[in-house]
């Protein structure tokens, strides 16, 4: 594995899970995989469990690892090519990502979209060039449009914690007080469609009109504005928010109805509740269902861990081919 | 041990003070013992001594560390329950704490009270939530009202330094330009008290009026408000700015007569100078002291690594039964 | 090696850049020099290269790594003596720097100039009080008027590329949007005189009038205002621009003229192109130049770390003895 940046970059699915569940087993068992090589992990957005999950599961395959905050540590980045460097960007990504592949056997990138020109966002062109002019292998601690890393940790979570074999998974709008990126849940949505395909499970997605996801990353999924029939029987419910994709950037505001509750929860099939995190209490999602049993939020947070640790430990073998 | 952040948390002072120093003379000795064990440094202020010394104590255990500067990397904690989270903290202390109980064996924290609230502050709620939520062993790294490490510390330094079996030691108030917390001061007179009635030192605590300290913290103490009288024959002077406990959060504005001095120190029994550092030099503690042969406080600051290595290794124990 | 702040501090040029690159052949040949050894990397500017090559150096040989961004830490070092310490700086650089040579054994040290009284740069205190009060052996990590271990990375660059034994190496003045440090010209201009002194290389610099670097660094050095003079036969082009040394920190606007193209390198020996990094893209440099076959800048970026690690393994070995 060279980059890993969406669920197209899987060649199995099924296996890949398995992978990660058996590394969660014996977390240490391949700690001389990653002898002598570094990792670099490269925010350009602050990050709490993706940076630290990675870390772990980075150290746990016997890496070291270095982080680089940029935005934090002042580096800001031209990212635009044919252009006369004479304003406020002090280094462009072609050489700044080359340096980092110079120093780094395997990069983290982390960026995050605008939210005003979604062409723009949608080409990822920030994440490939830095994909491209770095020289190494690149895993996506999320980008513009996806989250492979969140998405992968959670169908690892419903995995493990399906009652039935092919289980109803919900993706519920919900409010937010301001703007986010489809990130989530386009990578949701797309991990979801391919585990949908492979007849894992059933996936439904639920939203206010005018929510709807780019169409690439749902194929297949059953999309439906009323939260109330999307819910019923549901097995797992993945609840977040995101701004419109069609009116791009924009909000729902005085959407608070779409907030998921236990009087929600009635209709499912006493339905795991699932959340990326951070998550605003009792605004996204109601603080009873978040501390109630229903709730898998610190368990998919940790199942990040062994994603990130599958992901790299598949890298670090390539390295060594 | 499942929790460091007092005194009583100890469960044999003297024991425990060997045990740091037996680490400082050999301090690779246990390096098996943190293998593949990880800890979180955790800070919501920044932390110059406490970070480096506690990460040099768990490298040499052999454990990973994970640094988290959540001020720094702008990750606003929510605190209070019950609340509709549709303000400015981005996620709730209930899933920042328990997910990096989920990526780490040991966590260390540090938070600082904001001193407008007494009952708020001495409740050590931001803490406490900390500890209960993150399901793992926690070391206050400093938190609203006690420095635990710091104090630790200064107890093995005296030891370390003293001439006669039972000496003399006074903290005294210093001016300061701000409002300090009485988070050291608080500790330090924990220590020394628990120390007194083990018989180990004489305790003095020394301030201008309106300063005292909240008297779970003292007991035994002998306090007085006459710095001179208070100086005579001691042994062992820690100096140390604190804003007031009754009138809460208050400074003293123009105590510059509260600097200690080499004039000062004449009365004294040629007393070794103490300060948690960072201190302010001419202000607090003049630098004709600092600079001389009766400061400690570099040795002071050294010894923050042996403390905090002594409570990993306690930890890291009780983590293999 | 106690101390590695200039060229001086070298004995025998050429044999060091052989050490460089015989660990450049087999990174982890010495990896048990490091263990058990700390370095901390201490920033009061921001860093990408010289963070993570350094780092990736000591990791190499089997250090811990403690980084601290003491500027984006919030931690204001006062660096005057004599002061009252009643204003904004937390703490003096005689407890930060000696308390931070108890947690390490060795350190990196970085601060840039202030570019308004020359003297106080040039007397290079900052730097020196650090040397002078951690009490253990220092790299500078770029000082307020040397950058030695890039100068060292791109020596190593010039005899890994160099077509014939004694090849024409320029420094040449480029435009900037804003008065930068001399440290870079000055050290690089430093390092070649000597490489020049021992008959490794020949050496020129060009800049506009004024910009004349100060004469200590040049011995030997010829120097020519004419840029197209300069770079007739040139094997090697050293980008950069830096402030007057003269008019003290003044800039030139206007000077685009000065920038570096392809058209300039006609009158060369189809010369390799070297720059620091990070560099304005068509502003400083051609971007035509830096995507195509005559850059190195790479290639000197990639060289840090071999540069460090030749450096830190001479410290590691000299803590032996």
């Amino acid at each position: 594995m060279k980059l890993f940046s969406s669920v197209n970059d899987v060649t199995d699915l099924k296996k890949f899970i398995e992978e990660a569940l058996i590394l969660k087993a014996d977390p240490f068992a391949h700690k001389s995989l990653g002898k002598d090589k570094t990792i670099g992990l490269v925010f350009l957005n602050p990050s709490l469990r993706t940076r630290l999950s990675t870390q772990k599961a980075a150290l746990n395959l016997g890496m070291n690892v270095m982080v680089m905050n940029l935005d934090k540590e002042g580096w800001a980045l031209e990212t635009e090519d044919g252009v006369v460097m004479n304003g406020t960007t002090v280094e462009h990504i072609r050489e700044a990502a080359a340096v980092m592949g110079e120093y780094c056997d395997i990069l983290g990138f982390r960026s995050f979209p605008k939210l005003q020109d979604r062409e723009e966002d949608y080409s990822e062109s920030l994440f490939n060039k830095f994909v491209k002019f770095s020289g190494v292998p690149v895993v996506s601690l999320e980008s513009a449009t996806l989250h492979p890393l969140q998405s992968f940790a959670d169908l690892i979570t419903i995995e493990e914690h399906k009652q039935i074999a092919k289980p109803k998974v919900v993706l519920t709008w919900a409010p937010h007080v301001k703007a986010l990126p489809q990130a989530v849940p386009n990578s949701f949505a797309e991990w979801m469609c391919k585990a949908q395909a492979e007849g894992m499970i059933d996936f439904v997605i639920t939203h206010p009109e005018g929510f709807e996801l780019a169409e690439k990353f749902t194929p297949g999924a059953k999309i439906v504005t009323d939260q109330t029939e999307a819910l019923k029987e549901a097995d797992f419910v993945y609840v977040k928010n995101w701004s419109s994709y069609k009116d791009y950037g924009k909000t729902l505001p005085g959407a608070e109805s779409w907030m998921m509750t236990n009087k929600k929860l009635e209709g499912t099939n006493n339905a795991k509740v699932m959340h990326c995190l951070p998550v605003r209490r009792d605004y996204e999602l109601s603080a009873e269902i978040l501390d109630g049993p229903n709730s898998l939020v610190i368990k998919e947070a940790s199942n990040r861990t062994w994603a990130a640790q599958a992901v790299l430990k598949e890298m670090l073998e390539d390295l060594k081919k």
